[in-house]
C-alpha cells in the first residue's frame, strides 16, 4: 500500500568535518543524517520520541534489513542540502522509507531507500523478534494500514 | 568479466563508540569501514596509497555511484568482525565491490555493495569526467580486463 | 585583549547516533559540533564560508593548538542543546574560543575551549606558518585587534 | 599516585574518511581513537570488556570529567599512528589518563589527558554517582591503590 503520506523535510548545513580530502561529503555521513531523518519523521508522526514510542507500543526498534543510496551529485561544505524523507510503503512487519537529499540550487544529490522491520521483544524469552507494525502507526502516517495491497506486496 | 580476484580481509574491533543506545552498530559505522576496505584493498593490489595511485593514473578518484547493504544480524561492542572485500567484476569504468562482513563466531553480520565509477580530471576543462580503468590496475587485481565478458556487462 | 565581541548560538538536536550504549552523547560528538561552531562563528564575522575567507585573507587555517572540555552532565538523545561560541581573546597570531553548551532545561552540559593558530602559506617555501591574525577580521569580531592587552598576553 | 602501570599501545592507520578537506585528521576522531583507547586499557587490566566490568564491580561507567589534547604536528591519510596509552594517577574515585600519539616517523602528533570518574549506580535511588575505585582493578593497573601520595593529590 502506497501511504498518502506524512513526510518531513530537514535542512542540514554540510560542515568542513563531514568532507573528505576531496573538499566533499564523506559517504557514510549521509547514512547518519538518513537514519536521524527516518527517526524524525516517525517523532513527527506519533508526536513522540523514538524511545517513548518504543515504550508506548512494546517496540523494540526499527531493524534496519537493507539501506541504499544513489549518488547523483556530490555535496561540498559549505552547501545547504535538504533531506525529505517519507515511507512509501507500510506492510505487515515492514516498511521501506524514501529519502531525496537535494542541494540549494535544486540539483537531487542523491536518492536513498531503508527497509527496516518493526521488532518487539518477545516477552516469553526477551528476544527481539519482528512484530506487526501498529496500526494507529501507520495511521498517524495518513495510511489506513488495512486496505489489502493492489500489488500483493505483504 | 568475474575477477579471478585479489581480495583483502580485515579485522576490526567494534568500538563502544561506534555503538548506539541499543547497544549494536550504529550502521553508518560500517560504511565508513567497507569505504576503507575498498580503499586498503585498491592499496594492496597497487602497492600505493589511494593519493600516489591518483597521481600516477591520473586518476581523480573512486566516485560512489551506489552503495548497497544487506544487514543479516547484529553486532555489538567487543565483537571482532572480519571484513573481506573484493571486486566483483571490472567493467569499462565502473566496477564493483563486494564486502561480506562477518562475526567471530561465524555468523554474517552483513553484505555490502558499491558501484564506482573510475574519474579523471578533463585537462582541458578542469571538470572530473568518468575514465577507462588503467589496465594495469586490472591486472594487479589477476583480471586480464581485455576479455569480452560472457555476460555482456558492459 | 578580550574582545566585546560577536558571538554566535545554534541549537543542535541530538540524534540515536550520536548517544552510545549508555544513552548519552558519546563525546567526540561535541568536539564535531564544536569544531562546526567555531567555523560558523568566523562565517558570521566575516560573511565568508572557510574556503573563501582563506582565499581572501592568504590563510591556510585555523589550527588547532589546544582544545578542552570540562563535562558537567550528560545530554541524551531527544535532548535539543545550544552552542554558545565566542572568540575570548585575540592575541598576534593565536586566538582562544570559548563555547558553553547548554540544554533545554538550562543545565549547563559543558564548556570547551579552543587555542587556535592563524596560519598562511609561505610563498617561498609552500609550507604552512603562523601568521597574524587580519586586522579586518578582528576588526569584525568587533574587537580592535591593536590595543595592548593589560595584561601582556602575546 | 604514580601507577608503575601498565600501559597500552596501538597502532591505528588514519584512512580517507577519517580527514577532512584540508586532508589532515578532523580533530574529533582523535578523541574518538582515545576514547576506545581508555577502554582497551581497562580491558587489558582486568581481562573483561567494559561491560563484563562494570557488571562485576558494580560500576556504571568511567565518566568523562575533563577531555583535553594539545596538538603539536598534524596526522594524514594513509599515516599509521602509535596512540601509547597509560593511567598516570589514581585518586579514591577519580582517575587521570594520558595518551601519547606518535607517528610513524616518531614525531609527536599529540598528547591528550582525560579525567574520569569512577561512577556506581546508587542502589536506593537508582541514580548515579561517583564511587571508589576498586582496589582490584587498581592492582591489576600495577599500582598499589593504597599508598599516600607524597604530592598529596586526592
Amino acid at each position: 500500500m502506497l501511504s498518502r503520506s506524512l513526510s518531513n523535510e530537514r535542512l542540514v548545513r554540510v560542515q568542513w568535518g563531514d568532507c573528505d580530502p576531496a573538499g566533499i561529503v564523506f559517504y557514510p555521513r549521509y547514512f547518519e543524517w538518513i537514519d536521524a531523518s527516518t527517526i524524525l519523521l516517525f517523532e513527527k508522526a506519533t508526536g513522540l520520541t523514538k524511545i517513548r514510542m518504543m515504550e508506548k507500543y512494546g517496540g523494540a526498534g526499527l531493524a534496519l534489513l537493507e539501506a541504499r543510496a544513489v549518488f547523483k551529485v556530490a555535496s561540498q561544505y559549505g552547501d545547504d542540502i535538504t533531506i525529505a524523507t517519507r515511507v512509501s510503503e507500510f506492510r505487515r512487519t515492514v516498511f521501506l522509507v524514501e529519502h531525496r537529499v537535494t542541494r540549494a540550487d535544486g540539483a537531487l544529490a542523491l536518492e536513498a531507500f531503508e527497509t527496516r522491520l518493526w521488532t518487539v521483544r518477545d516477552p516469553a524469552t526477551g528476544r527481539i523478534k519482528s512484530g506487526d507494525m501498529p496500526a494507529e502507526i501507520i495511521a498517524a502516517f495518513g495510511g489506513t494500514g488495512s486496505a489489502p495491497s493492489p500489488l500483493g506486496s505483504a
